[in-house]
């Protein structure tokens, strides 16, 4: 999966490329139905929301679930990684975003550059953000919602936000985003489960609570240039990770050849 | 300004009809701008926002601001209103939401009638909710969430939510939401400052928060029939009001003679 030119253009203007529909129900069906069972684990990878049972976010699923482990290295999402960043890459975060139904909070205006600079070391904004949806977005579950072209003014201005939510975050503060705004405007791609964003990690993000009855479950990949691997160990490896082998991008169909496999064993 | 027997018709089916752009820009800019010093005040009548200084509601403000008491009697407000409940109508509720930018919080799935059958002790469902936009609503300052044909299930279940924001509202569970959703869908009317919805009180709605630059004021009047007026003064006046007063409409242009008739004196 080579990008056009006009993609270039695109993620280099806007900072970010949708694809709807990049995978099929069928693939998205197995990670789903692997959800329930790694958010009802009682571990620290396992962060609930603010005052609530619900998973806000799961970490690192690619280590000891075989269908994320499978997408992790999925071609589909690799190769335009790679293709933009110039370089073989590893996984710096792997994460399972809840927004569930009802319970889906905040999670307000950051940068993740910023944080992985800022606690991680990474030396520069080389690394991709990939989201891929495994349940529909609309407007009603809390979609992604991106300044365009906020990624060229590098890493902003950010306070630590401990408080708000269940998961602490650099903020970056209201005039600010106001003036972002003012040029970009914000959009939010919505489209059927299976569909993918790649966004630049300085691309200015944020979402609003899930006060609808549909789960928003997305993968959240960070898919870093291996030269540019970060330098400190502060958060748990679960979080940041430590392993900088480059990724073998699998056959298009690893996912469903896995389920297939399974079902023949049974 | 009569509606339509299909717009009677729609109302019944859907427990709402939206007007966009009803008012002119001339008109809610007098609106709007009366507002920056009615929330600025100390005031019981101002509820600010759970943390935070921004106005959540405020109560009454057609008893102390000209141009508010004028909007209460406009008649492309009163008028329809009037048709669709067959009967003159006092004013037993009259708030301006702020929904401010970046502040403004969620309201949960809530009826109005439910309250005012609680806590005021009105007999029937004979009282309309209008909502006017003084701000632009989009997808992104939190617009208000409707589930249509909710209304024709009466008063739901709820329970009386004390702590998620900064007003009490009594809330419908999870479970009934997602039933009635399953049914009737979700839709959130969006359009210019200026625009109208007029819905039902026992309509399902809630708004989420607004993480956007955008301010969203909109003034939500409820107007309730004359006969069938409250019978329990359990909250302060100025939320729940005990004027049963039937409102007479004024001319058309009310607003605009006002600020006209205002410059010509300076």
């Amino acid at each position: 999966m080579k990008l056009t030119s006009e993609q270039h253009a695109q993620f280099e203007r806007d900072g970010y490329l949708f694809f709807p529909g990049l995978f099929s129900s069928e693939e998205t069906r197995t990670l789903t139905a692997a959800v329930p069972e790694l958010y009802g684990r009682r571990e620290a990878y396992n962060v609930r929301e603010k005052g609530k049972d619900a998973v806000r976010t799961n970490f690192a699923a690619h280590l000891y679930s075989e269908p994320f482990a499978r997408l992790a290295r999925h071609p589909r999402m690799v190769e335009p990684v790679q293709d933009l960043l110039g370089e073989q890459l590893y996984m710096h975060q792997f994460k399972i975003n809840g927004k569930q139904a009802f319970d889906g909070d905040v999670w307000q205006w950051h940068q993740d550059y910023g944080t992985w600079r800022a606690d991680d070391q990474m030396p520069e904004a080389r690394a991709m953000n990939v989201a891929i949806f495994l349940d529909e977005v609309n407007e009603f579950n809390g979609p992604l919602m991106f300044i365009p072209g906020s990624h060229k003014l590098g890493v902003l201005d950010a306070a630590h936000d401990t408080s708000t939510t269940s998961y602490p975050l650099w903020v970056i503060n209201n005039q600010t985003i106001h003036k972002l705004v003012d040029r970009g405007g914000i959009v939010a791609p919505k489209g059927p489960a299976g569909s993918m964003i790649l966004f630049h990690g300085c691309l200015v993000h944020a979402s609003t609570s899930n006060l609808s009855p549909w789960n928003r479950v997305s993968v959240y990949l960070s898919l870093c240039a291996v030269s540019n691997h970060i330098r400190q160990f502060k958060r748990p490896d679960y979080i940041a990770h430590r392993d900088f082998t480059p990724i073998d991008a699998w056959e298009d169909d690893a996912v469903i050849r896995a389920v297939n496999a399974k079902v023949a064993a049974e």
